[in-house]
């Protein structure tokens, strides 16, 4: 089973296949960044259509087990996530509707502090509200993955200890590897690890500066973050933007809370940028990340966690468990 | 089984306690007149807390098996249903995701033209427009009952013919025997019924003039709707409001829309006012229905589908089968 777990393109059918051609069982999507509750149920409207469009190439998956169902039919398995809170719109009882609408992975913030927490580009980091707290909570018992990759540190901590399950990091390398904000410290990354949490490690350029020209490099990375955390902790995030327009990036990176340019991830004016490795053009390309991985000396049990199986194991740990369990206002017909 | 097809109290405890007592096991709630996307979920969350807290009484139920369900686990089901579509937000793809949220029910129209139609009070009714036929298309596909009890005759007569399965009204009586603007002419109950739909009578004094101040008189009005219609296409739908204020019947009466007094369906002012019976103060008095039907003459078999036999076999049809089919973007779990 190899799963990337998280990538933030807009799909279209050439995207799914390019997934495919690289050998990818399941991936997690990004439904919106700033969208407000009716937007973020147009998202899901708008993954329906396409996923009913393209339904003998993928389908939309809301737990491990259907992940491996989609698998044995050739579908891509999609599962749905938020890379914001915002769909919540201040309101805890929507965690259980967008579950039921067959969200599986939100991020606490994206990249301004929001009413559950700091986000990792702010310069004061308030950990995790009082909100943000009911929210983890009800996550957790609607099976709703916290992700933690754009979070704040201490928000994060605080989210890694307040949480019944384990959480994640879906899209982020570590902070000691490559010092970018984005990236997290050991210090978080070991307890997430600990409780079971994964870290998705990524080729995203702006923060694999130092380990990405080769698949030696990128491969080496993969393998100091492995030593830290163990070769259960870790998976692939590659947080891919296939043919993403100057407009979806801009979207991502300022929505509607500023007037001036906002770079996201990528570096100041004046440094020097980031390039994009010529190998890994994109999805098409995550067989040669297990490639790198072999090249590097795992063996190949531990390229099957690596590759995919700490993710399987993760969600089916958080996301089917917990939603066997039939809300109270419910009646089971005989 | 003893359904009541419409309340539009705001329930509560007590409120649940009188339907129980009435003896009725399963009842169409409302949860909204004029409320937005994000307000309509807020009242999903209302309700599904109001059942939580009172799960011991109640559930909340989605198929006729899950009534059948309830009532055998002595809990009251609750249907939930929206008196508008306003809750679409003009979005087609809503009403799959307002169904996986248990939704089962809704208007096409409350007391003024929308997108889809137009009301019983709008001097020009447009009839269904191309988006009211997509989403008679819509419910039909996803299990959500097309209720036409506000909804004007042009417009209920194009969905009686539009939708691919039986449609209700929930809750009105007949217009030759109450000329109201809101009852509705055997010219469109009759197609309704002929197609497999229910009309729910009802107790609503506004609605019952001259056939109302004892029991004889109303189950007059039901017999004689009985002899135009057959006994297989009349049930009850009270539209009780146990203890409604003033400040509620005005959101219900003018909502958003007008600046003035709105009436909805009180007589103007000037005329006498109809009065509320004695001998029906709300749903505890539901047994009261049957006990006057009885005495009219109904014979026991004819009792069991007036009372709600004719509902559930509507709800069976209309819901459960239509929800049996998966989407064709999900994949099923072995």
């Amino acid at each position: 089973m190899r799963i990337d777990s998280l990538i933030c393109s807009r799909l279209d059918r050439r995207g799914i296949e390019e997934l495919r051609a690289g050998g990818v069982d399941a991936v997690t999507v990004t439904c919106g960044f700033w969208e407000d509750a009716a937007e973020s149920l147009d998202s899901l409207v708008r993954w329906r259509e396409l996923v009913t469009e393209n339904q003998d190439i993928t389908a939309i998956v809301t737990s491990a087990a259907e992940m491996t169902a989609a698998r044995a039919a050739g579908r891509l398995g999609i599962v749905l996530g938020f890379q914001n809170s915002s769909f919540l719109q201040g309101r805890l009882g929507y965690v259980e509707l967008f579950a039921d609408a067959g969200v599986r992975v939100a991020q606490l913030t994206y990249n301004i502090q929001n009413d559950i927490g700091g986000s990792c580009y702010d310069p004061t980091d308030s950990g995790l509200t009082r909100f943000g707290e009911e929210v983890v909570a009800e996550m957790n018992a609607h099976g709703m993955v916290v992700d933690l990759s754009h979070v704040g540190n201490r928000t994060s901590l605080d989210a890694v200890h307040a949480s019944r399950v384990p959480v994640a990091v879906t899209h982020a390398n570590a902070f000691e590897l490559v010092a970018h904000p984005r990236n997290k410290p050991f210090e978080v990354l070991r307890p997430l690890v600990e409780r079971g949490g994964v870290v998705g490690v990524t080729t995203y350029h702006n923060l694999t500066r130092g380990f990405i020209s080769t698949p030696a490099e990128w491969a080496e990375m993969v393998a100091r973050t492995v030593d830290e955390l163990g070769v259960e902790g870790v998976g692939i995030g590659t947080d891919a933007n296939q043919r993403g327009t100057d407009e979806y990036r801009e979207w991502m990176r300022r929505g509607r809370w500023s007037r001036r340019p906002q770079l996201g991830a990528a570096p100041p004016e004046g440094t020097p940028p980031s390039v994009r490795p010529d190998w890994f053009a994109g999805p098409q390309d995550f067989g040669r990340l297990g490639d790198a991985l072999a090249e590097r000396g795992f063996a190949d049990a531990e390229l099957q966690l690596l590759l995919g199986g700490n993710w399987h194991r993760f969600y089916d740990r958080v996301i089917d468990q917990e939603r066997s369990v039939r809300p109270a206002w419910s009646v089971s017909a005989a």
